[in-house]
């Protein structure tokens, strides 16, 4: 038979995964805070369910898409909340990405009631959550994993196993930590070539010759030379993860000292008021010091 | 009639181009400092010079490819240097990466003797130099590239004109920037995942499933894990261009605080005796303050 | 009528602390949680109490000198702790250094009981805790402040009221901001000179000749080149007060970047093991790249 | 019989240690390019010079108090300059603050002429260059320094010998290297208190009753809360000896991650436009990021 599903959170990202999921053919019970996202999914088959509990409650595998520890903590720990209807035997699969307090306390909680729990945040932006291309890092158990893996892949084109309970999570900070390094030298190295009077566009192609090349240096350098700063991941949630990947460092007693040099430069962006633009608007700390823009 | 070309300097990358040359069907004399790397030459077809100045008399073409700027200075602007063989008219082509008051001195000491001079600093190592796919990065007179475009084309897969003199060489520091912070940022990545207790190769897996995926980071990241150190380009190098990238900022007055700490990486490496090993040995400094190995 | 005095936590500095009240001729009720350390007080007329609630029971004034959050939270708002014997009209004051969220959960339970609370950590060691001459850097209800003046005055050389509950606490941070900078600047300083060959005790003549002459560069100073790391503050507690100042930055959205590279200096000391060393042997983190030792 | 002195640059600093030479009764014959600052002198009993070589010729000890390496290459080394008058047997001393190339340069000119050579720049501003209460640190030959140790103390309170040539700018670059740093370390400070609702003088006070205590704190304190940048040595300049900080890094092999941090924190108020205020105004980089004015 068919595992049935419940979903909770249809923003940007959740919407489009729970759409796929829909489109496959699974049964799926959604719940959103704002009703009216919930409602635009029935038309494609979803149930409506009243609280995070409804969703949860029969469901064999349920998916959390939610925008960070506190959302996570109301409507999965709280009153209401998924964990109240979780069946034992079931896979809770967290696909947020939060701190790992905030995942140990949701691995207990779901543990108490006798269900499997796996964190799986997802790399990928809105067009691949709706293409259902998302790629997802997954720790917890990884018979849990194989047990719900028909399911993840209608959302993602590959899974990374990344090993117990948070690995997906730390995966994740790293993942990112990647990225925000190569925007931080992107920045640099633009706003340097262009004072110095190179042609933008000269230093893209020349990085795009190289063992360098990335989809990220072609899409990301486009849109700062064509100055586009539509938001795909803010400043102030690359702020928060490069926050957390400090803490990371701390607990694990590694220093940082170029991620720590990164997030200073993110927090000098987001306290000049740019922290719901796109990440790539860091280069702007630098332009401003310069007296440059980079554009083509 | 086919251009007469003069080739100063057959080390690791400049005897590759060399060869390309003479494969190509070019009349090539070469000179270099020892001279049993030009006798290797000589059975494909090189005539051997025994001065720099007579490498470049009577050529159409003059290609340097040296170590450093003293490497410049002696074998291109001092006795029976380049400047003294080279012809009205020739085109001079510095393949060396060296900093802005060489390269001035040299476009100075080409003028005088009425030739033009490009500066055209290469991306790619000893495979790419011997396969003629390098990448060029071409700044000065346009019209001089395009009248040397047919011999510069049998050595490299791509040439970027960045602009006038000089203009070469800023792209090419730029792009090594770029490849320091990739270098610093993988590291640091790297060794928090492992002491967090990720496998290494999952998080090469999970950076080449996402849009900055490339050839470096599963090149580069495959070394670091078979704990390869085999020098491709050597932390001092690297150090030294980031001295450079130092300086550029200073000139042209732009802040780069994340460049900064990558440079203090790099020293860290270099004092601790790492000078002579590839550049991604850069990991090293953060394994031992962690006390761990990112290997398979 | 003289006021009442609870005082938990009797380490280091405590016990120093409580002996100079005991002298002043106050009536002073000690706890800690390793009872000998009390009976060494009881000598001198102190009275010992069971639980830190029996210290509080009947204080005018309950006095607090713990080493972190987990300790305060336990000894002062836990079973038996401190809130639970603490009077209506009473004045807590804390002069442990702790995060602003352990400041506020104590000052709302000491309010629920109707009484008033202090934050008012301490500057100076050892020796002005014996002394009676330490720095205290108090937030809260500034007529709190006053009725506690004279048993607060008995500990300490000068008091400075920085504003409303919690205030104290960033007072302090601040205060060791400067100490990590300072020290940090002195160990660069000092590796840089003695390796290009200055004497160091050149260097410290120096700057103490300055107008940045300060009894830390004598002092720290002196223990650098005696090669005298005896534990005043450690290298641990240093990066613990660096982490809560990269937590203020991030909570005030004020950039700190050379904070953050100060911060990242103390992790490398922290990670290489030196954590209970003095926080001046950070200076053997620059000193092992170097390769020099900076001694008399 | 007593010294006849040379003394050439009577800028800020300049004029006023010639004014204290010839209260001390020295015959002082003077030089300056603006020949309306050496008639300001002659009042007082100075000769004056036509050129640098005339003020050199026949004098037992030349001083030069000069701006930058070009002008101590022009007045010193160049046509009619210092070393074209040079006794054999004089002294010269350079108190400008030069990098060691042209302090190199000085040392073998001087010795081709038979004289010697002190390299003795000064720490202390215009008021105690007129009040003759200079910190002088000198590298070279220490028998030169003891013949003309009595010339030298005229215009100092203190005189500290570094070392062999070179060494007395290697000790003044690591006093400026402190001196960035507490600046560095007092705009973070301050900023991150007033920014949490610090009265700014609480924490000035509050570093003036500890151990870091100095004439600095209180100064430069006072003069950012009372907002007056009136320059007493340049953001510019402070850039600059960052530069030959890192230079001398690179050199001796010494990394300086501390350092590299600071150098960008004065690149960005340089590249603000602050080039020629006070470098205590590097404060304004911080204040502009969080928003804040740290005034009384």
């Amino acid at each position: 038979m068919r595992k049935r599903i419940g979903f909770v959170g249809l923003g940007i990202m959740g919407s489009g995964m729970a759409a796929n999921l829909l489109r496959a053919g699974y049964v799926v019970k959604v719940f959103n805070r704002t009703r009216s996202k919930a409602e635009e999914l029935a038309g494609a088959g979803a149930l409506i369910a009243p609280t995070p509990a409804e969703a949860a409650r029969g469901s064999d595998v349920v998916i959390t898409m939610l925008a960070d520890p506190p959302a996570v903590k109301d409507a999965v720990l709280g009153r209401n909340g998924v964990i109240e209807g979780l069946a034992a035997g079931a896979v809770l699969v967290d696909c947020s990405t939060v701190d790992p307090m905030t995942t140990a306390a949701t691995l207990q909680a779901a543990a108490e009631k006798g269900a499997r729990f796996l964190d799986a945040p997802v790399g990928g932006s809105k067009d691949a959550a709706a293409a259902g291309e998302l790629l997802l890092m997954v720790g917890g158990d990884e018979k849990a994993l194989d047990e719900v893996r028909d399911v993840l892949e209608v959302m993602s084109r590959k899974i990374i196993y990344a090993g117990p309970s948070g690995s997906g999570t730390m995966l994740k900070l790293c993942f990112n930590l990647m990225v925000s390094h190569v925007a931080a030298g992107l920045s640099e190295a633009l706003v340097l070539g262009v004072k110095a009077g190179l042609p933008p566009q000269r230093i893209i192609d020349a990085l795009m010759s190289g063992v360098l090349a990335s989809r990220f240096i072609e899409w990301k350098g486009g849109c700062i030379v064509d100055r586009d700063f539509t938001t795909n991941f803010s400043i102030k949630l690359m702020h928060k993860d490069l926050n957390l990947l400090a803490g990371a460092g701390h607990s694990y007693d590694v220093p940082l000292p170029v991620t720590a040099a990164v997030k200073e430069l993110f927090a000098m962006a987001k306290a000049r008021g740019q922290e719901d633009e796109d990440f790539c608007s860091v280069i702007k700390v630098i332009e401003d010091f310069a007296g440059v823009d980079v554009k083509r």
